[in-house]
Protein backbone atom coordinates (compact mmCIF):
# COMPACT_ATOMS: atom_id res chain seq x y z
CA UNK A 1 0.00 0.00 0.00
CA UNK A 2 1.80 2.94 -1.14
CA UNK A 3 -0.69 5.90 0.47
CA UNK A 4 -4.65 5.22 2.54
CA UNK A 5 -6.87 8.45 2.81
CA UNK A 6 -10.36 9.03 4.00
CA UNK A 7 -12.66 10.76 1.85
CA UNK A 8 -16.26 10.92 1.43
CA UNK A 9 -16.41 8.42 4.28
CA UNK A 10 -14.71 6.12 2.40
CA UNK A 11 -11.01 4.85 2.14
CA UNK A 12 -9.11 5.93 -1.06
CA UNK A 13 -5.66 3.58 -1.22
CA UNK A 14 -3.05 3.43 -4.01
CA UNK A 15 -1.28 0.37 -3.84
CA UNK A 16 1.22 -1.13 -6.32
CA UNK A 17 2.16 -5.05 -7.06
CA UNK A 18 4.43 -7.42 -8.34
CA UNK A 19 2.68 -8.57 -11.73
CA UNK A 20 2.64 -11.46 -13.23
CA UNK A 21 1.48 -11.07 -16.34
CA UNK A 22 3.26 -7.84 -17.39
CA UNK A 23 6.24 -8.84 -15.34
CA UNK A 24 6.52 -5.55 -13.77
CA UNK A 25 5.21 -3.72 -10.68
CA UNK A 26 1.64 -2.30 -11.28
CA UNK A 27 0.10 0.19 -9.88
CA UNK A 28 -3.61 1.23 -8.92
CA UNK A 29 -6.18 2.77 -6.70
CA UNK A 30 -9.12 1.52 -5.12
CA UNK A 31 -11.67 3.63 -3.48
CA UNK A 32 -13.92 1.12 -0.93
CA UNK A 33 -16.92 3.26 0.64
CA UNK A 34 -18.29 2.77 4.16
CA UNK A 35 -19.63 -0.68 4.94
CA UNK A 36 -20.08 -3.45 7.52
CA UNK A 37 -17.77 -5.97 7.68
CA UNK A 38 -19.78 -9.07 6.65
CA UNK A 39 -20.54 -6.92 3.50
CA UNK A 40 -19.82 -7.16 -0.35
CA UNK A 41 -20.04 -4.29 -2.41
CA UNK A 42 -20.69 -3.59 -6.32
CA UNK A 43 -17.02 -2.79 -8.33
CA UNK A 44 -16.53 -0.22 -10.94
CA UNK A 45 -13.60 -0.64 -12.97
CA UNK A 46 -12.35 2.50 -14.31
CA UNK A 47 -9.61 2.38 -17.48
CA UNK A 48 -7.44 5.39 -17.84
CA UNK A 49 -6.71 6.99 -21.53
CA UNK A 50 -3.22 8.01 -23.31
CA UNK A 51 -0.41 9.31 -21.01
CA UNK A 52 -2.85 8.84 -17.89
CA UNK A 53 -1.52 6.48 -14.66
CA UNK A 54 -4.02 5.13 -11.92
CA UNK A 55 -3.67 9.19 -10.43
CA UNK A 56 -5.28 11.00 -13.10
CA UNK A 57 -8.92 9.83 -12.41
CA UNK A 58 -7.92 9.50 -8.69
CA UNK A 59 -7.26 12.95 -8.61
CA UNK A 60 -9.44 14.87 -10.79
CA UNK A 61 -12.23 12.11 -11.58
CA UNK A 62 -14.48 13.34 -8.94
CA UNK A 63 -15.95 10.12 -8.69
CA UNK A 64 -15.98 9.57 -4.56
CA UNK A 65 -18.93 11.38 -3.81
CA UNK A 66 -21.10 9.32 -6.89
CA UNK A 67 -19.24 5.91 -5.11
CA UNK A 68 -20.22 6.88 -1.84
CA UNK A 69 -23.84 7.50 -2.37
CA UNK A 70 -24.40 4.57 -4.51
CA UNK A 71 -22.10 2.66 -2.64
CA UNK A 72 -19.89 1.40 -5.15
CA UNK A 73 -15.83 0.33 -5.30
CA UNK A 74 -13.91 2.04 -8.03
CA UNK A 75 -10.81 0.44 -9.15
CA UNK A 76 -8.20 2.89 -11.34
CA UNK A 77 -5.16 0.10 -12.99
CA UNK A 78 -2.64 2.05 -14.41
CA UNK A 79 -2.64 2.17 -18.18
CA UNK A 80 0.59 -0.05 -19.43
CA UNK A 81 3.76 -1.68 -17.76
CA UNK A 82 6.11 0.59 -16.43
CA UNK A 83 9.98 -0.16 -15.40
CA UNK A 84 13.39 0.16 -16.77
CA UNK A 85 13.23 -2.74 -18.39
CA UNK A 86 9.99 -1.53 -20.35
CA UNK A 87 10.78 -1.02 -23.64
CA UNK A 88 8.82 2.25 -25.17
CA UNK A 89 8.31 3.83 -27.99
CA UNK A 90 11.51 4.72 -29.94
CA UNK A 91 10.26 8.22 -30.76
CA UNK A 92 8.86 8.81 -27.28
CA UNK A 93 5.48 9.08 -28.66
CA UNK A 94 2.54 9.80 -26.32
CA UNK A 95 0.34 7.47 -28.13
CA UNK A 96 2.33 4.20 -27.69
CA UNK A 97 4.26 2.38 -25.55
CA UNK A 98 4.56 4.12 -22.06
CA UNK A 99 0.89 5.00 -20.66
CA UNK A 100 -0.04 3.35 -24.30
CA UNK A 101 -0.82 -0.02 -23.69
CA UNK A 102 -4.18 0.16 -25.26
CA UNK A 103 -5.46 -3.09 -23.04
CA UNK A 104 -4.55 -6.27 -25.20
CA UNK A 105 -1.70 -8.70 -24.64
CA UNK A 106 1.02 -8.04 -27.72
CA UNK A 107 2.09 -10.63 -29.87
CA UNK A 108 5.32 -8.70 -31.30
CA UNK A 109 8.48 -8.15 -29.99
CA UNK A 110 9.75 -6.42 -28.07
CA UNK A 111 6.07 -5.80 -26.74
CA UNK A 112 4.77 -8.92 -26.16
CA UNK A 113 6.86 -9.73 -22.72
CA UNK A 114 5.49 -7.09 -20.95
CA UNK A 115 2.44 -5.57 -22.66
CA UNK A 116 -0.43 -8.03 -21.66
CA UNK A 117 -2.49 -5.21 -20.09
CA UNK A 118 -5.94 -7.56 -21.45
CA UNK A 119 -4.87 -10.35 -18.80
CA UNK A 120 -3.98 -7.89 -16.17
CA UNK A 121 -7.03 -5.89 -16.41
CA UNK A 122 -9.38 -9.31 -16.98
CA UNK A 123 -7.36 -11.36 -15.29
CA UNK A 124 -4.81 -10.86 -12.94
CA UNK A 125 -6.14 -7.96 -11.02
CA UNK A 126 -9.36 -9.05 -11.17
CA UNK A 127 -8.43 -12.14 -9.03
CA UNK A 128 -6.15 -9.54 -6.62
CA UNK A 129 -8.93 -7.66 -6.09
CA UNK A 130 -11.85 -10.96 -5.06
CA UNK A 131 -9.31 -12.07 -2.80
CA UNK A 132 -8.22 -8.82 -1.19
CA UNK A 133 -11.10 -6.29 -0.97
CA UNK A 134 -15.02 -6.29 0.12
CA UNK A 135 -15.81 -6.73 -3.82
CA UNK A 136 -18.47 -8.28 -5.14
CA UNK A 137 -17.33 -9.95 -8.45
CA UNK A 138 -21.22 -11.04 -9.45
CA UNK A 139 -21.68 -7.43 -9.71
CA UNK A 140 -19.15 -5.46 -11.64
CA UNK A 141 -19.35 -3.13 -14.45
CA UNK A 142 -16.55 -1.08 -16.69
CA UNK A 143 -16.24 2.13 -17.99
CA UNK A 144 -13.19 4.30 -19.78
CA UNK A 145 -11.70 7.60 -20.96
CA UNK A 146 -10.63 7.66 -24.44
CA UNK A 147 -8.34 5.07 -24.69
CA UNK A 148 -9.34 3.81 -21.56
CA UNK A 149 -13.05 4.17 -23.09
CA UNK A 150 -11.62 1.47 -26.22
CA UNK A 151 -10.28 -0.62 -23.60
CA UNK A 152 -13.95 -0.60 -21.48
CA UNK A 153 -15.81 -1.19 -24.83
CA UNK A 154 -13.83 -4.02 -25.68
CA UNK A 155 -13.48 -5.72 -22.49
CA UNK A 156 -17.33 -5.42 -21.75
CA UNK A 157 -18.40 -6.57 -25.27
CA UNK A 158 -15.95 -9.70 -24.73
CA UNK A 159 -17.97 -11.16 -21.34
CA UNK A 160 -21.10 -9.88 -21.20
CA UNK A 161 -21.82 -12.70 -18.53
CA UNK A 162 -18.98 -10.36 -16.28
CA UNK A 163 -20.17 -6.61 -16.33
CA UNK A 164 -23.75 -5.72 -15.99
CA UNK A 165 -23.11 -2.10 -17.13
CA UNK A 166 -21.06 -0.74 -19.91
CA UNK A 167 -19.88 2.70 -20.50
CA UNK A 168 -17.07 5.09 -22.00
CA UNK A 169 -16.54 8.69 -21.92
CA UNK A 170 -14.94 10.23 -25.57
CA UNK A 171 -13.90 6.12 -26.37
CA UNK A 172 -11.78 5.37 -29.16
CA UNK A 173 -14.58 2.88 -30.91
CA UNK A 174 -12.74 1.73 -33.97
CA UNK A 175 -8.69 1.71 -33.17
CA UNK A 176 -8.44 -0.45 -36.96
CA UNK A 177 -9.66 2.85 -38.43
CA UNK A 178 -7.52 5.83 -36.83
CA UNK A 179 -4.40 6.27 -36.58
CA UNK A 180 -4.01 6.39 -32.66
CA UNK A 181 -5.63 2.49 -32.44
CA UNK A 182 -3.60 1.60 -36.29
CA UNK A 183 -0.60 2.48 -34.76
CA UNK A 184 -0.96 0.43 -31.62
CA UNK A 185 -2.77 -2.36 -33.15
CA UNK A 186 -0.17 -2.79 -35.88
CA UNK A 187 2.75 -2.68 -33.57
CA UNK A 188 1.60 -4.63 -30.33
CA UNK A 189 -0.52 -7.25 -32.72
CA UNK A 190 1.55 -7.55 -35.91
CA UNK A 191 0.20 -6.35 -39.55
CA UNK A 192 -2.79 -9.22 -40.30
CA UNK A 193 -5.49 -6.89 -39.30
CA UNK A 194 -7.93 -10.18 -38.27
CA UNK A 195 -6.61 -10.20 -34.95
CA UNK A 196 -6.67 -6.65 -34.57
CA UNK A 197 -11.03 -7.31 -34.76
CA UNK A 198 -11.41 -8.63 -31.09
CA UNK A 199 -9.69 -5.18 -30.09
CA UNK A 200 -11.92 -3.03 -31.72
CA UNK A 201 -15.68 -2.35 -30.48
CA UNK A 202 -17.03 -1.91 -33.95
CA UNK A 203 -15.65 -4.74 -35.44
CA UNK A 204 -16.43 -6.68 -32.13
CA UNK A 205 -20.26 -5.62 -32.74
CA UNK A 206 -19.98 -6.26 -36.45
CA UNK A 207 -18.77 -10.02 -35.68
CA UNK A 208 -21.32 -10.55 -33.23
CA UNK A 209 -20.89 -9.18 -29.57
CA UNK A 210 -23.79 -7.87 -28.34
CA UNK A 211 -24.53 -6.21 -25.16
CA UNK A 212 -28.17 -4.95 -24.01
CA UNK A 213 -27.02 -1.41 -23.73
CA UNK A 214 -23.97 1.45 -24.05
CA UNK A 215 -23.56 4.58 -22.62
CA UNK A 216 -21.22 6.78 -23.99
CA UNK A 217 -20.48 10.64 -23.29
CA UNK A 218 -18.65 12.48 -25.79
CA UNK A 219 -17.35 16.63 -26.13
CA UNK A 220 -18.71 18.41 -29.05
CA UNK A 221 -15.36 20.48 -29.23
CA UNK A 222 -12.82 17.13 -28.77
CA UNK A 223 -9.72 18.25 -30.77
CA UNK A 224 -9.55 14.09 -31.52
CA UNK A 225 -13.44 13.68 -32.24
CA UNK A 226 -13.21 13.75 -35.94
CA UNK A 227 -9.70 11.99 -36.37
CA UNK A 228 -9.62 9.71 -33.80
CA UNK A 229 -12.99 9.17 -31.89
CA UNK A 230 -15.40 9.16 -34.59
CA UNK A 231 -18.52 7.75 -32.34
CA UNK A 232 -20.77 7.90 -35.47
CA UNK A 233 -18.78 4.48 -36.54
CA UNK A 234 -20.19 3.09 -32.51
CA UNK A 235 -23.76 4.69 -33.59
CA UNK A 236 -24.31 2.76 -36.91
CA UNK A 237 -23.04 -0.35 -35.41
CA UNK A 238 -25.13 -0.57 -32.52
CA UNK A 239 -28.14 0.76 -34.43
CA UNK A 240 -27.41 -2.35 -37.16
CA UNK A 241 -26.70 -5.04 -34.24
CA UNK A 242 -29.78 -3.77 -32.36
CA UNK A 243 -27.40 -2.54 -29.21
CA UNK A 244 -29.70 0.09 -27.02
CA UNK A 245 -26.97 3.23 -26.98
CA UNK A 246 -27.39 6.18 -25.60
CA UNK A 247 -24.68 8.30 -27.30
CA UNK A 248 -24.70 11.98 -25.73
CA UNK A 249 -22.99 14.63 -27.49
CA UNK A 250 -22.12 17.63 -25.15
CA UNK A 251 -22.00 21.07 -26.52
CA UNK A 252 -18.70 22.79 -25.43
CA UNK A 253 -16.83 20.23 -23.67
CA UNK A 254 -13.11 19.20 -24.43
CA UNK A 255 -11.23 15.72 -23.74
CA UNK A 256 -9.62 16.78 -20.47
CA UNK A 257 -10.60 16.08 -17.01
CA UNK A 258 -12.78 18.76 -16.76
CA UNK A 259 -15.38 17.11 -19.17
CA UNK A 260 -14.75 13.53 -17.70
CA UNK A 261 -15.82 15.18 -14.04
CA UNK A 262 -18.73 16.41 -15.37
CA UNK A 263 -20.30 13.83 -16.33
CA UNK A 264 -18.65 10.90 -14.10
CA UNK A 265 -21.67 11.03 -11.60
CA UNK A 266 -24.20 10.80 -14.32
CA UNK A 267 -22.22 7.37 -15.77
CA UNK A 268 -21.90 5.93 -12.22
CA UNK A 269 -25.45 6.59 -11.33
CA UNK A 270 -26.87 5.08 -14.86
CA UNK A 271 -24.04 1.84 -13.19
CA UNK A 272 -25.52 1.45 -10.22
CA UNK A 273 -28.75 1.08 -11.63
CA UNK A 274 -27.25 -1.63 -13.33
CA UNK A 275 -25.53 -2.70 -10.16
CA UNK A 276 -27.90 -2.74 -7.74
CA UNK B 1 -5.74 33.54 -20.67
CA UNK B 2 -3.53 30.29 -20.14
CA UNK B 3 -6.55 27.87 -20.41
CA UNK B 4 -10.43 27.44 -20.78
CA UNK B 5 -12.62 24.22 -20.67
CA UNK B 6 -16.05 23.95 -20.28
CA UNK B 7 -16.98 22.26 -16.99
CA UNK B 8 -20.49 21.28 -15.17
CA UNK B 9 -21.86 23.62 -17.67
CA UNK B 10 -20.11 26.67 -16.71
CA UNK B 11 -16.44 27.39 -17.66
CA UNK B 12 -13.42 27.00 -15.75
CA UNK B 13 -10.37 29.27 -16.87
CA UNK B 14 -6.65 29.96 -15.86
CA UNK B 15 -5.22 33.66 -15.89
CA UNK B 16 -1.82 35.02 -15.86
CA UNK B 17 -1.54 39.19 -15.26
CA UNK B 18 0.84 41.10 -14.79
CA UNK B 19 0.46 42.13 -10.58
CA UNK B 20 1.32 45.41 -9.18
CA UNK B 21 1.20 44.44 -6.06
CA UNK B 22 3.67 41.75 -6.39
CA UNK B 23 5.99 42.88 -9.18
CA UNK B 24 5.53 39.47 -10.66
CA UNK B 25 3.16 37.65 -13.23
CA UNK B 26 0.33 36.12 -10.89
CA UNK B 27 -1.69 33.08 -11.90
CA UNK B 28 -5.77 32.75 -10.67
CA UNK B 29 -8.33 30.17 -12.06
CA UNK B 30 -12.27 31.50 -11.87
CA UNK B 31 -15.25 29.13 -12.56
CA UNK B 32 -18.11 30.99 -13.53
CA UNK B 33 -20.97 28.62 -13.82
CA UNK B 34 -23.51 29.18 -16.54
CA UNK B 35 -25.29 32.77 -16.37
CA UNK B 36 -27.74 35.51 -18.06
CA UNK B 37 -25.49 37.82 -20.03
CA UNK B 38 -26.52 40.41 -17.92
CA UNK B 39 -26.13 38.76 -14.69
CA UNK B 40 -24.16 39.14 -11.80
CA UNK B 41 -23.16 36.48 -9.33
CA UNK B 42 -21.78 35.94 -6.29
CA UNK B 43 -18.30 35.13 -5.69
CA UNK B 44 -15.81 32.79 -3.37
CA UNK B 45 -12.64 33.12 -2.65
CA UNK B 46 -10.33 30.22 -1.86
CA UNK B 47 -7.07 30.48 -0.44
CA UNK B 48 -4.47 27.77 -1.23
CA UNK B 49 -2.46 25.88 1.21
CA UNK B 50 1.28 25.66 1.66
CA UNK B 51 3.45 24.44 -1.26
CA UNK B 52 0.14 24.87 -3.45
CA UNK B 53 -0.59 27.17 -6.39
CA UNK B 54 -3.90 27.78 -8.00
CA UNK B 55 -3.93 24.52 -9.31
CA UNK B 56 -4.29 22.29 -6.46
CA UNK B 57 -8.09 23.06 -5.94
CA UNK B 58 -8.51 23.45 -9.12
CA UNK B 59 -7.92 19.94 -10.34
CA UNK B 60 -8.63 17.98 -7.11
CA UNK B 61 -10.91 20.75 -5.10
CA UNK B 62 -14.08 19.19 -6.34
CA UNK B 63 -16.16 22.24 -6.35
CA UNK B 64 -17.57 22.87 -9.42
CA UNK B 65 -20.97 20.74 -8.98
CA UNK B 66 -21.78 22.53 -5.91
CA UNK B 67 -20.98 25.99 -7.62
CA UNK B 68 -22.34 24.78 -10.86
CA UNK B 69 -25.90 23.83 -8.26
CA UNK B 70 -25.22 26.82 -6.16
CA UNK B 71 -24.08 29.41 -9.07
CA UNK B 72 -21.08 30.85 -7.51
CA UNK B 73 -18.46 32.07 -9.35
CA UNK B 74 -15.35 30.20 -7.45
CA UNK B 75 -11.75 32.31 -7.59
CA UNK B 76 -8.49 30.54 -6.65
CA UNK B 77 -4.91 32.77 -6.24
CA UNK B 78 -1.63 31.30 -6.15
CA UNK B 79 -0.27 31.41 -2.67
CA UNK B 80 2.45 33.63 -3.45
CA UNK B 81 4.89 35.91 -5.90
CA UNK B 82 7.36 33.70 -8.57
CA UNK B 83 9.63 33.83 -10.88
CA UNK B 84 12.96 34.26 -11.48
CA UNK B 85 13.78 37.49 -9.18
CA UNK B 86 11.78 36.50 -6.21
CA UNK B 87 13.42 35.67 -2.66
CA UNK B 88 13.15 32.48 -1.75
CA UNK B 89 13.44 30.24 1.78
CA UNK B 90 17.17 30.38 1.46
CA UNK B 91 16.81 26.34 2.80
CA UNK B 92 13.93 25.17 -0.08
CA UNK B 93 12.31 25.07 3.15
CA UNK B 94 8.51 23.97 1.68
CA UNK B 95 7.05 26.41 4.43
CA UNK B 96 8.21 29.60 3.82
CA UNK B 97 8.98 31.61 0.32
CA UNK B 98 7.53 30.24 -2.86
CA UNK B 99 4.22 28.91 -1.84
CA UNK B 100 3.77 29.84 1.57
CA UNK B 101 3.47 33.93 1.14
CA UNK B 102 1.26 33.74 4.38
CA UNK B 103 -1.44 36.38 2.85
CA UNK B 104 0.00 39.10 4.48
CA UNK B 105 2.12 42.30 2.98
CA UNK B 106 6.21 41.84 4.09
CA UNK B 107 7.92 44.66 5.74
CA UNK B 108 11.34 42.84 5.86
CA UNK B 109 14.24 42.95 3.42
CA UNK B 110 14.14 41.23 0.88
CA UNK B 111 10.74 39.94 0.95
CA UNK B 112 9.21 43.23 1.05
CA UNK B 113 9.51 43.92 -2.46
CA UNK B 114 7.33 40.84 -3.61
CA UNK B 115 5.38 39.45 -0.90
CA UNK B 116 2.60 41.37 -0.59
CA UNK B 117 0.02 39.11 -0.89
CA UNK B 118 -2.55 40.86 1.34
CA UNK B 119 -2.63 43.31 -1.16
CA UNK B 120 -2.80 41.03 -4.21
CA UNK B 121 -5.62 39.36 -2.47
CA UNK B 122 -7.66 41.92 -0.84
CA UNK B 123 -6.87 45.34 -3.34
CA UNK B 124 -5.56 43.89 -6.68
CA UNK B 125 -7.19 40.70 -8.06
CA UNK B 126 -11.01 42.32 -6.52
CA UNK B 127 -10.24 45.03 -8.57
CA UNK B 128 -9.45 42.64 -11.68
CA UNK B 129 -12.36 40.39 -10.72
CA UNK B 130 -14.87 42.76 -10.64
CA UNK B 131 -13.90 44.99 -13.89
CA UNK B 132 -13.52 41.59 -15.96
CA UNK B 133 -16.06 39.46 -14.62
CA UNK B 134 -19.80 38.64 -13.95
CA UNK B 135 -19.47 39.27 -10.49
CA UNK B 136 -21.07 40.84 -8.02
CA UNK B 137 -19.03 42.97 -5.29
CA UNK B 138 -21.95 43.25 -3.07
CA UNK B 139 -22.09 39.07 -2.55
CA UNK B 140 -18.71 37.90 -1.50
CA UNK B 141 -17.25 35.07 0.51
CA UNK B 142 -14.08 33.74 1.63
CA UNK B 143 -12.78 30.28 2.62
CA UNK B 144 -9.02 28.46 2.30
CA UNK B 145 -7.39 25.04 3.52
CA UNK B 146 -4.44 25.02 5.70
CA UNK B 147 -2.52 28.40 5.41
CA UNK B 148 -5.44 29.49 2.99
CA UNK B 149 -7.68 28.89 6.11
CA UNK B 150 -5.45 31.22 7.76
CA UNK B 151 -5.66 33.94 5.23
CA UNK B 152 -9.81 33.54 4.87
CA UNK B 153 -10.09 33.92 8.46
CA UNK B 154 -7.59 37.07 8.96
CA UNK B 155 -9.03 38.82 5.59
CA UNK B 156 -12.65 37.77 6.76
CA UNK B 157 -12.41 39.15 9.91
CA UNK B 158 -10.59 42.60 8.81
CA UNK B 159 -13.43 43.13 6.06
CA UNK B 160 -16.56 41.94 8.03
CA UNK B 161 -18.56 44.54 5.83
CA UNK B 162 -16.74 42.83 2.41
CA UNK B 163 -17.54 38.99 3.20
CA UNK B 164 -21.04 37.48 3.95
CA UNK B 165 -19.50 33.91 4.73
CA UNK B 166 -16.23 33.05 6.26
CA UNK B 167 -15.05 29.37 6.44
CA UNK B 168 -11.94 27.89 6.51
CA UNK B 169 -10.77 23.68 6.05
CA UNK B 170 -7.69 22.63 8.66
CA UNK B 171 -6.58 26.71 9.24
CA UNK B 172 -3.70 27.79 10.67
CA UNK B 173 -5.55 29.77 13.03
CA UNK B 174 -2.74 30.90 15.53
CA UNK B 175 0.17 31.81 13.32
CA UNK B 176 2.16 33.70 15.95
CA UNK B 177 1.84 30.62 18.44
CA UNK B 178 2.78 27.51 16.04
CA UNK B 179 6.28 26.93 14.56
CA UNK B 180 5.09 27.72 10.69
CA UNK B 181 3.24 30.89 11.73
CA UNK B 182 6.33 31.99 14.08
CA UNK B 183 9.06 31.53 11.01
CA UNK B 184 7.32 32.98 8.30
CA UNK B 185 5.45 36.52 10.66
CA UNK B 186 9.01 36.45 11.84
CA UNK B 187 10.44 36.65 8.70
CA UNK B 188 7.86 38.75 6.75
CA UNK B 189 6.83 41.25 9.36
CA UNK B 190 10.08 41.34 11.19
CA UNK B 191 10.49 40.68 15.67
CA UNK B 192 7.84 42.78 16.58
CA UNK B 193 4.97 40.82 17.77
CA UNK B 194 2.45 43.80 17.60
CA UNK B 195 3.01 43.96 13.93
CA UNK B 196 1.92 40.19 13.64
CA UNK B 197 -2.01 40.36 15.05
CA UNK B 198 -3.66 41.41 12.45
CA UNK B 199 -2.17 38.12 10.50
CA UNK B 200 -3.50 36.06 13.20
CA UNK B 201 -7.47 35.25 13.69
CA UNK B 202 -7.48 34.56 17.32
CA UNK B 203 -5.12 37.50 17.88
CA UNK B 204 -7.76 39.75 15.95
CA UNK B 205 -10.57 38.25 17.77
CA UNK B 206 -8.74 38.93 21.20
CA UNK B 207 -8.42 42.74 19.77
CA UNK B 208 -12.03 42.69 18.94
CA UNK B 209 -12.55 41.82 15.71
CA UNK B 210 -15.96 40.24 14.79
CA UNK B 211 -18.28 37.72 12.86
CA UNK B 212 -21.01 36.37 13.15
CA UNK B 213 -20.33 32.91 12.45
CA UNK B 214 -17.51 31.01 11.47
CA UNK B 215 -17.49 27.38 9.85
CA UNK B 216 -14.29 25.33 10.05
CA UNK B 217 -13.65 21.43 9.26
CA UNK B 218 -10.87 19.66 10.63
CA UNK B 219 -9.62 16.40 9.94
CA UNK B 220 -8.87 14.43 13.29
CA UNK B 221 -5.79 12.81 11.76
CA UNK B 222 -4.63 15.46 10.49
CA UNK B 223 -0.77 15.17 10.94
CA UNK B 224 -0.59 18.71 11.55
CA UNK B 225 -3.44 18.98 14.11
CA UNK B 226 -1.40 19.27 17.70
CA UNK B 227 1.33 21.32 16.26
CA UNK B 228 0.52 23.78 13.65
CA UNK B 229 -3.53 24.22 13.39
CA UNK B 230 -4.83 23.93 16.74
CA UNK B 231 -8.70 24.76 16.56
CA UNK B 232 -8.90 24.55 20.15
CA UNK B 233 -7.46 28.20 20.19
CA UNK B 234 -9.92 29.43 17.78
CA UNK B 235 -12.93 27.95 19.90
CA UNK B 236 -11.77 29.83 22.84
CA UNK B 237 -11.18 33.04 21.29
CA UNK B 238 -14.67 32.65 19.04
CA UNK B 239 -16.53 31.34 22.50
CA UNK B 240 -14.72 34.48 24.71
CA UNK B 241 -15.78 36.88 21.74
CA UNK B 242 -19.40 35.41 20.90
CA UNK B 243 -19.01 34.27 17.88
CA UNK B 244 -20.96 31.35 16.45
CA UNK B 245 -18.41 29.05 15.76
CA UNK B 246 -19.31 25.35 13.90
CA UNK B 247 -16.18 23.47 14.44
CA UNK B 248 -16.49 19.73 12.80
CA UNK B 249 -14.09 17.43 14.13
CA UNK B 250 -13.90 14.47 11.22
CA UNK B 251 -12.62 11.27 12.55
CA UNK B 252 -9.95 9.75 10.34
CA UNK B 253 -9.14 12.82 8.07
CA UNK B 254 -6.16 13.94 7.01
CA UNK B 255 -4.61 17.04 5.61
CA UNK B 256 -4.92 16.09 2.12
CA UNK B 257 -7.17 17.08 -0.83
CA UNK B 258 -8.98 14.02 0.01
CA UNK B 259 -10.10 16.12 3.16
CA UNK B 260 -10.70 19.23 1.03
CA UNK B 261 -12.55 17.63 -1.57
CA UNK B 262 -14.77 15.94 1.06
CA UNK B 263 -16.27 18.73 3.04
CA UNK B 264 -15.95 21.21 -0.04
CA UNK B 265 -19.83 20.97 -0.86
CA UNK B 266 -20.86 21.42 3.06
CA UNK B 267 -18.98 24.49 2.65
CA UNK B 268 -19.88 25.68 -0.37
CA UNK B 269 -23.69 25.02 0.80
CA UNK B 270 -23.14 27.18 3.77
CA UNK B 271 -21.32 30.07 2.13
CA UNK B 272 -25.06 30.40 -0.58
CA UNK B 273 -26.55 30.31 2.24
CA UNK B 274 -25.60 33.13 3.29
CA UNK B 275 -24.57 35.09 -0.04
CA UNK B 276 -28.03 34.03 -2.09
Amino acid sequence: MLSSARAFDGTQRIYRHASSATGTDMTFSVFVPEHEESEQLPVVWYLSGLTCTHANVTEKGEYRAACAKHRLIFVAPDTSPRGENVPDDPDGAYDFGLGAGFYVDATQDPWAANYRMWSYVTQELPELLFANFPADPKRQSIMGHSMGGHGALTIGLSHPDRFRAVSALAPIVAPSQVPWGQKALGNYLGSDKAAWRKHDAVALIEDGARLPDLLVDQGADDQFLEQELRPELLRKACAEAGIDLTLNLRLGYDHSYYFVSTFMADHLAWHAERLT
